[in-house]
């Protein structure tokens, strides 16, 4: 029997149900699409004068969000913007990234977010390998772009936007000029299939050349609800963007804010004294970043001794020792222990809190949640496994890789079918981190499959050592690597940056180790020096390791670039 | 290009993304199904040591939550429940209840969960119109089954749920041995596509036989996350199960309050001194109810003056008066009030609160809140129509019906092409009700389409006559109804309950109306008297309506049943 709904499409009532005929999923009566743009389509009516953004002395209601983001839709649509196409934009975390996450899918492209920090070479690889048809660029950003401009081989439209005083801009039209050549009025949605592309975001490709991860609606939505559910964002929640928007599309918060009617305030820049001061005057009740920026925020003067109000810091882009743990939670922080990567649209999995633990000395608590956890309440399942794809034991102790699979995992690499049969192999995602099961079911992450340091035969997780040596009291930042050594192979090799005012010495942190780990993992030695870092605050171990390395040959064991 | 993925999906790079060829949409390495079950798959792991139930004298964890479920299913499956199968359950809020919620599904079958206020007959009706081939009944229900046992032509198997001493349960197999006869390991999902049927629920009928709405596991899971997102339900919250589970599955919180990792706290039977105990023992957090459940709350005598906890109600069910929300409010209790149908999984729509109404008069605030409100974050879409699906005028005042579109909107009538057809027409879910649209984007109730009196051409709605009664001190409960009137055709009359010791003549009622609505509007005449209820709590005007009617002949607008 076909039963006829409004919309044409046909379902067929079968034993086990109504059913779609097997065609391309569209909207009906009783199947909306899922995808973000749902989100703002309705909280630009429901919270149509609530304060949506506050950029710097710029704000917008949820209805002047909305109606922008129309604008730069029809606008990008009267620029010859097609279905399929992409939009890059390379921009700090202001109104304009924001409203581009809306406004680009809207428009019917995708949007691909550029790392910022990124070289002018780097940006010109990105920007032709996903084959943006308009660029949009923020001013301050404007002399990574110059140089290659002429290398920009499929950008027809270059968008400037200017609301930063100061800056030199690209030559180009202005952003607010061609929001004015759109339309506020609502815009017609182009999406037809919840599965098509939303963002492309590259990874840092650090063994190899970035690649394209494809987002999808469908798992953009999911991620961003996901997303609230953990965190716990609520329609009077204040949220500051401390993470890149460019990373992971700011894990989904672009969109995961939004839904719930809260509040997003925008940062140019992660400055700890700025971000005290806007905590302080816009009552911030949440924030997400890597360890290295809560680390900042904790030794900066200007923080408070206890804060006086909720704040949820939500946590990833690197393991968090658990010192730092300690540290947030006697700050008065909630803290959520996220991981993910670049392939999963940000987390995939938290460190879910257990009631017991409150009783447990607070060292111990923060040793349990160090660790990553368990999957994520929206997406499906993560395992630790041999090269068989077979769980390693769950006693905590033997390595494995780290596998996913979920309405979060990235649909593919854009242009590159063999990394994705690579990265999906045996039908799970393969992260190319290694980590431990523990018996109560949470992962810990050990380490990057590159980052293992192979010693005589024997695995050390440099995190491990990392971590021992952050219990240090002198320590205020520390990268471990594997450095080359004739004997064994390789040995551990700590760069250490000193808290201020902090002395200790090589073999007094070397004995701190040799207390309290296996010697065989303890550094040979200790050098004092700045860490290279990433633009979203992750240490740089490869700098580290190719100085170390240079004229050594190295066997590397894992192909996945970092993200 | 076709890329290859471990579970054999075909999925093939276009323009707008990676897009499945056209098939059944399946499990694969990016795309899980949505479906409740995989709530408890992770919480009976995650959670598994945390208290899920508690249920009277008993009490299971995550995991023995987890446990027994998988023994259902099993069981189910042992005994001949094929995939695409009903399975029915007569039961009141208990662990076994909740257990079929998961279990039934888990076994490929689609649960039936049948009112249990309902008279043998129509119990009756129900299994056999669902085609359910196993039927769990609780032995406190056995009374309304065996009556009619003999008629039920497709039950193949009978199972008694007896954990409550003192009752004499129907022959068949008792459900702890039939627990005993399955396997406690994890059951191989059987569903292969998310729009399968999850759930058959019954509407009330009272317009006609019962219907068989069919809920999908995508629907389900939506909106069980929608609930979360709507009411705030963290993993530390304990929910109070005074809303019956029969009821849209218990506006799919059976299902929702899992993936939290929350606690359920079962209820037989909804007494307001009871409730009010349990609030105290349990540290109850939320629950939720029809207003006529929150007002024998507010009037018993055991009630605190002021809550001393964080309490959310969220209500429904009926449209509840501004006086009742000003009391909830007073006792200190957070409101969420919501609206739907049995047709939309329980909830649509909530009356979203906007921060500016904080700084308006208490009554004032309770008239914006007793508005029906916007649509969930997690569906789609709510408009009022007149007959030609034109939006009404959002003037406060214009009447027209509320349509509905959605991922929770019912995928279709059981076995009722026709009925289906009738409720999407225009590719829409005609509800029934009748409502105006507000300046500010919120619907408000004003009646069910057969429940607007027409007094001399004039609609009246039932709804703002009852609420301004409601406004009297004397009045408890009130029902008015549209009565045969010669020059008038109808004209309304008013059932009221006094409260206990609180007087009121009929004509200082009808003259307590005339200063605040229009004189046509206001009840002719006035019956006190007990009303009639449903088994959800609701007033039964049809019962009213019979009565007054009797011999003469009405014409009736709507066709929808209620639910």
């Amino acid at each position: 029997m076909i039963l006829a709904n409004g919309l044409g499409v046909g379902i067929k009532e079968t034993k086990s149900g109504l059913q779609r005929k097997p065609m391309a999923i569209t909207n009906s009566v009783s199947r909306s699409l899922q995808t973000p743009l749902k989100f703002l389509k309705r909280n630009a009516v429901v919270y149509a004068e609530k304060i949506a953004i506050v950029d710097g002395r710029r704000q917008f209601t949820y209805g002047e969000f909305g109606e922008r983001v129309n604008r730069l839709a029809s606008a990008l649509r009267f620029a010859g913007i097609e279905q399929g196409d992409r939009v890059a934009i390379l921009c700090p975390n202001t109104a304009p990234m924001l409203e581009a996450h809306f406004g680009i899918p809207l428009a019917g492209a995708a949007v691909v977010a550029i790392n910022t920090r990124l070289s002018s070479k780097e940006i010109a690889y990105i920007v032709n390998h996903s084959g943006a048809r308009c660029l949009l660029v923020d001013a301050e950003l404007a002399a990574s772009v110059r140089p290659v401009v002429g290398e920009l081989k499929t950008v027809q439209q270059t968008i400037n936007v200017d609301d930063h005083a100061g800056t030199s801009p690209l030559e180009g039209l202005d952003y607010e000029s061609f929001l004015e050549s759109g339309s506020p009025d609502p815009v017609r949605w182009r999406i037809k299939d919840e599965e098509e592309t939303i963002a492309v975001n590259y990874t840092s490709g650090t063994t190899g050349r970035p690649k394209g991860v494809l987002y999808t609606h469908r798992g953009a939505y999911l991620n961003a609800l996901g997303e609230l559910l953990e965190t716990g964002v609520r329609p009077e929640s204040v949220y500051l963007w401390t993470l890149p928007m460019f990373h992971c599309n700011g894990w989904c918060f672009t969109w995961g804010i939004t839904p719930m009617g809260a509040r997003h305030i925008g940062l140019r820049k992660v400055d700890p004294g700025e971000i005290w001061r806007m905590i302080e005057q816009h009552g911030v009740t949440h924030l997400n970043g890597a360890p290295v920026v809560m680390v900042s925020l904790l030794n900066h003067p200007g923080r408070p001794k206890h804060l006086d109000r909720e704040l949820t810091i939500t946590i990833a882009g690197a393991p968090p020792s658990p010192t730092l743990l300690e540290q947030l939670e006697e700050l008065g922080a909630t803290v959520v222990h996220v991981y993910g990567l670049t392939e999963t649209y940000g987390p995939h999995t938290v460190c879910a809190t257990q009631s017991g633990w409150a009783s447990l000395p607070k060292s111990q608590q923060a040793r349990l949640r160090a660790r990553q956890g368990v999957a994520y309440v929206a997406t499906d399942d993560v395992r630790v496994v041999d090269e068989q794809l077979v769980d390693v034991p769950a006693d905590g102790q033997t390595l494995g890789e780290v596998v996913m699979q979920g309405s979060n995992v990235m649909a593919g690499y854009h242009n590159d079918p063999e990394a994705t049969a690579r990265a999906f192999r045996g039908g799970w995602f393969h992260s190319g981190d290694v980590a431990v099961m523990h018996p109560d079911g949470y992962i810990e992450l050990r380490d990057r499959i590159k980052d293992v340091i192979i010693s005589g035969g024997e695995n050390i997780s440099s995190i491990e050592v990392e971590q021992t040596l952050y219990r240090h009291p002198a320590v205020l930042q520390v990268a471990v690597i594997g450095v080359p050594h004739e004997k064994w192979g390789e040995t551990p090799k700590a760069f250490v940056m000193l808290k201020t005012g902090a002395e200790a010495t090589e073999a007094e942190l070397i004995e701190f180790c040799r207390e309290q780990i296996a010697h065989f993992k303890c550094p040979s030695s200790v050098e004092f020096t700045a860490l290279p870092k990433t633009s979203t605050g992750k240490i740089q171990k490869f700098v580290l390791r190719d100085k170390e390395w240079d004229g050594h040959v190295k066997h590397v064991q894992g192909g996945k670039s970092e993200t």
